[in-house]
């Protein structure tokens, strides 16, 4: 599999040279990197609130779009969640209003991921970290408020529990509308939560699945009110980190077995993703998508599905 | 397997006098087949709304009762789905008011279901495309207005979407009332759209779903209004056939590992249809219901549920 | 796995002095044990409405708390639904109001229940006649009004369907909050039920689940209204005994292929219960609840969350 990505590496580099030549893209690249320098931006806070319950925030204005920089602070701090002799919870949440956590950085050449060492599974990086959450023996929470789109609905389905504001939180796979299969796991674990009737729904679709919708589905545990959802999961996370995390961590175990997919599956997805990335018509369909404004525009990072619904001839 | 349903058709043979030679289905099954002649009547319509995106319609009146004369009209349909390149997605509907399409006809003799030659899959013509068009790179999405019976629930069933009219969608799985097993796949795919519980009490106790219910079950995707049914339904599918048909079969195939029932499930239910069919106890229940007006009297049709309860001594 | 049962019996009873010694709890026993004499009181009903249809009430006041004493009679009652040739419906509720059956019996030392014999799966008496239940070829329908927590709740899931009052009843596991996991079966029914995320929150939150929300996350087949539980269970379950008896069994042993979870998952939770049982926080748990007023008082059987709740330091 190693040598087959390192194939699909040099294609990339070949073929993507219209993305990493995009104007605006190349721009927002150099930026990126001029900006940070050599201690890159912070971008995944750790707040441990008590020893047993910790807080993880993602905080990448102005659209928490997750790029290959985000991947060594995500996986450090899952493999502190996976250390730590005291954590037994831990809830993800945005300190960016309007966006939980979106789609992948398509700015930086593709290369700046997959040049990346896989991680302790042998999976790459992404899926490998998301496996290592649903995994861990740690009760990981995601409180959606926003969007949570591609890598942030990933994310989500890796988690143990997902909450959502009925109001303010929107999940998708939005992918096939870029031409794109999705890479972190969701053709595995959507199924498992709602059944292949509206798995295929929500990934062949691409449309957004607002919180109230995304309860009927079982795409979230909950769909709460905006107001009350900071409460709700706070009291559900204090009420785990009262338990005995011996107890915790054996209840988990025993669910994992007949709910987590076998790494098998997530391998075959990254490879799926990567397969579609260097495809012609997926280059185009970003290459237009970045020039209408993706990852610059407030607009079409909040109506994605509209703008992927343009792209058909 | 197939030593065994040639034994299994020598038996029906043997023992299905008594219904081949029931009065009523007698002339039906000689009307029908008078009727129609050398060319049967064309019971399923495709139209090629744009080159990737179909329709396939049932138009089978007065009841869309499903019947062996549809099995290869419907086969072949499915055959054309999985070798045309542009195709993309399928809308399946009726051309019947009040029926999406029903139970399999039980007038002809089960021989002239038995006798056809299995299909490429090995398994027998029914649930040969039932799999099949699980299987294809297409999407299948089923528009739900009227009964969905038997056949029509297993076909919607093997779909990859379903979405039904609230106020005039039924599904159901009547066939315990006759004292039958269903053959179709019932068994393997309903647990894992709703869960063991739920599949039970659908197969069990042969009641009619309505729209609202089969939604809140998982039988159905959604339960739309039934005046907005046609326009939801037709912009999903458009949206889908403007994206990439790599990607759609990518993560359809990737999304089948978890979900598709293995097909020995599926030819074990076909042989335990068999089983009951031959039967003393479903011979009387389909005689006693034929006399009531199976096949013949609207009512019938449209309270089923209510006459199968009133065969128990 | 016997010889280390063994071991584990001996640990409870070293470790297990605490709990046999505790006041009330040893009175509570001795008193049991006092009042039932040779000839223990019948805690478990069968009722034959019909040859084909019988009910089975529990009737263990005030609490309907599931002790070692009740195993051999549901053992022998299940026994009677798989050996009887006409039964193919049976209907469990509770004659306790306010429960419907709630935790086990915390205060006959465990020995009292390690010591019982293996049953016919090979698995201990408890989940193996769980086990039994889920493979009786008769169809098992929970009527659930009041607390359905712990063995009431595993009961409930090893059953084919279950119906709640939509005002009267919950249902839990509790456990997490004793510092104990479940022993009967719920790691591996629950996700197959209602998607892991759900599964994780109704298993790490050991909150009650009233009737609405057990029905939103498919915990129950349906909630219904309390004045329409009793009605709605009767006539569905003399439908069901009037149908075949052979269909029934059939439907119902293809659908137990992808749905039932293998022995091995039921046989490692019971091990893993037992390990929890012997760890000092779960000593100190139980013991601190049966001070507050577990099995005892009605207030601290009624709002067992919160009183587990209130154990963490």
């Amino acid at each position: 599999m190693r040598r087959n990505c390192h194939l699909k590496l040099v294609m990339w580099l070949v073929c993507g040279v219209s993305i990493t030549g995009f104007v605006h893209g190349r721009n927002a690249f150099a930026e990126s990197t001029a900006t940070h320098g050599a201690t890159p931006r912070q971008e995944v806070h750790i707040e441990r609130l008590t020893p047993a319950y910790w807080r993880i925030t993602f905080d990448i204005p102005p659209f928490n779009i997750f790029g290959p920089e985000t991947i060594p602070q995500l996986s450090e701090a899952i493999t502190q969640l996976e250390r730590d002799p005291q954590v037994k919870v831990v809830v993800f949440d945005s300190a960016v209003p309007g966006f939980f956590l979106t789609h992948y950085d398509f700015v930086p050449p593709l290369s700046d991921t997959t040049n990346l060492a896989p991680g302790p599974t042998g999976l790459p990086p992404l899926p490998d970290m998301l496996v290592r959450l649903s995994r861990a023996p740690v009760v990981s929470i995601v409180s959606i408020r926003g969007r949570a789109t591609g890598v942030g609905s990933e994310l989500s389905l890796a988690s143990d529990m997902r909450f959502a504001s009925r109001e303010k939180a929107i999940l998708s796979q939005w992918e096939v509308g870029a031409a794109l299969v999705p890479g972190g796991g969701p053709m595995a674990r959507l199924p498992r939560l709602m059944g292949r009737g509206r798995a295929l729904e929500v990934l062949l679709g691409g449309e957004d699945i607002p919180g109230d919708l995304a309860e009927r589905y079982g795409y979230v545990n909950r769909a709460l009110p905006d107001a009350e959802l900071d409460h709700f999961v706070d009291a559900l996370a204090r009420r785990i980190a009262g338990f005995d995390k011996q107890s915790i961590a054996d209840i988990k175990r025993l669910v994992d077995i007949p709910t987590l997919p076998p790494d098998s599956e997530i391998g075959a997805e990254w490879d799926a993703f990567l397969g579609s990335a260097h495809r012609p018509q997926a280059q185009q369909n970003l290459k237009r998508l970045l020039e209408m404004g993706l990852q610059t525009k407030p607009d079409v990072e909040k109506r994605l599905p509209y703008y992927t619904g343009t792209l058909a001839q």
